[in-house]
């Protein structure tokens, strides 16, 4: 057990232009996150005493060269400078090519030191996909990025918000594909990623429940056979791993269900059945995160607000449950993975 | 206007082995429910006094032969008596041919009852279908006979809960088959319909957002062209049309900003994406209704509650706003279609 263990975790700036910035200042002077975590923001020092003075937050910015140099006192927001945006280019709230390059380097540089264990995870801000673009970056965003960097090709989006734990079998691809995608391997891969995850977050053997693709999945066939040629075969081999998997469950039940503590983390198999879920419940602090990478990863589940740009408005609810979800599951990954 | 007017409605008993008799009874001894219209049941009455019992509600089952003889009065719940159960053959809670031909024989009845203009609206509870199956009656619910008995055949369910009323342009067919049939003209159908309805509700000149089918709405064509080749086009048609129309905007969040208050009506374009951001509401009250026909027909979106018949318990909200508003739509439908 590592009761008492504070994981070393690497912040990331998010795009400069945007609310992220403001963000990280709040959600780093709260003094809970000091309690469960070791933050260090790797961004721009110059825009984070920027947003410093913008939100008001009681903390002093520190560069520090590397990891190795941060000494975590209390009321210091300790960043690893990139230097890598000029200020008085920047105008907050637009798209900008070199707020793009910049977050791109955050988290890349982010990625290489989990990656090397000179940190325990990562927690990153939201970046703008068209920045990135703009800038020569051409990612459709983090989790490509993390997939190359880190080596692996099966990973799984998972939402997180109150009891509601969301893993999606297909993300940002045409309705048309996802009907081609949802197949009993990746289903099978998705339902072991999720079991992981969830033990990861401190539940021992978690109950699982899988959602239908179609209306009262399928009706018994009525309406669609990939539950029957699908889902099923995927569940049935979960079970004989010795998984607690139920389902293929109607999805317009089994996320309700699953929001009230009736299962620990459900399956959906298309984006919208899970996004449409998650953002119903209306709670602006949920949490995105990456399963199948070897580093843990957990993200806000917001772009990057440019409308509160330079306001200080923002609300950090997201970051903030995205550094205690991250510290929990590197707490349990030592030890379920020493 | 029609200020003081109070519909006729003819309610029917739903099937006699699930909850239904106890939440009518519960329903029409609400004071409330006299207010805003004269109910009358279309059931049996050895039943309904059986389910009087049970719940113990105020009021007193009274025969009628006709609505014609029905006199309203406080304390005394109105049934036309089909006596076409066997009561010592019903078990509660289980799936009974008597109890489906029964049921089936209640909706025919008020149907043909509101066609014939002998009262203003129609209010269903829950039948099992299964039960209609098996007692000769091969339909997939209540729609699938109004369409038939009223002569119409472009109808679209709409399901109103607090201020989210959410129309479907496709409803239980599989997801593979909602791809060939989100179509431009049944777009257009659809959303005249909503317009009409969300009007029948009392919103002057409804605001109506259309969802996407794709996720984050095809993100320019990135995930799917059906925003573009289908959704698009229609929506061009309905603002042609003099019609207030926005989208197709993202799944995952129309549905949120709709019961927020940002939009009168939403358009899904297949079930789960309404029934999703419905149920997640968490609200035991609300109505699904039927658009497109020539009758006013709302009904409770629940089931038979088979679980708790014979117990008293089963919630009667959803039957209550039913009523309301099947109450205000025949209101101002007297007034817009005079």
């Amino acid at each position: 057990m590592n009761e008492g263990y504070k994981p070393l975790l690497a912040i990331t700036m998010g795009d400069a232009a945007g609310s992220g910035p403001e963000i990280v200042t709040k959600t780093l002077a709260d003094p809970e996150i000091n309690l469960v975590s070791r933050p260090v923001v790797i961004g721009d020092a110059a825009i984070m005493r920027a947003a410093l003075k913008i939100t008001g937050a009681p903390a002093e910015v520190k560069i520090i060269r590397d990891l190795a140099e941060a000494s975590f006192q209390k009321g210091s927001i300790e960043v690893i400078d990139l230097h890598n945006i000029q200020f008085n280019r920047l105008v907050r709230g637009r798209v900008a090519p070199i707020a793009g390059k910049a977050s791109f380097e955050y988290v890349k540089l982010a990625i290489e030191l989990a990656l090397a264990g000179e940190c325990d995870g990562i927690v990153t801000s939201a970046i703008n996909k068209e920045a990135w673009d703009r800038a020569g970056y051409h990612y459709n965003g983090h989790t490509q990025l993390l997939a190359e960097l880190c080596g692996v090709s099966e990973v799984a989006m998972m939402l997180v918000t109150g009891k509601l734990r969301v893993s999606h079998v297909t993300t940002h691809v045409s309705l048309s594909q996802v009907i081609k995608l949802i197949r009993q391997e990746r289903i099978l891969t998705v339902l072991k990623l999720t079991d992981e995850a969830v033990r990861e977050m401190g539940i021992e053997k978690p109950h699982i429940a899988v959602a239908g693709l179609n209306p009262h999945a399928g009706e018994s066939g009525l309406f669609g056979d990939e539950e029957a040629n699908h889902i099923m075969p995927a569940i049935e081999t979960a079970q004989r791993l010795g998984m607690s998997v139920t389902g293929p469950v109607p999805p317009d039940s089994v996320f309700l269900r699953a929001s009230e503590g009736q299962f620990d983390a459900s399956v959906a198999m298309y984006h919208d059945q899970g996004h449409i879920a998650v953002k119903m419940l209306g709670i602006t602090e949920g949490v995105n995160l990456t399963l199948g990478l070897p580093i843990v990863r957990t993200s806000v589940d917001h772009g990057t607000v440019f409308g509160k740009a330079g306001k200080g408005t923002a609300d950090p609810g997201s970051l903030i449950q995205a550094i205690k979800l991250a510290s929990v599951m590197c707490i349990n990954r030592r030890r379920l993975r020493p």
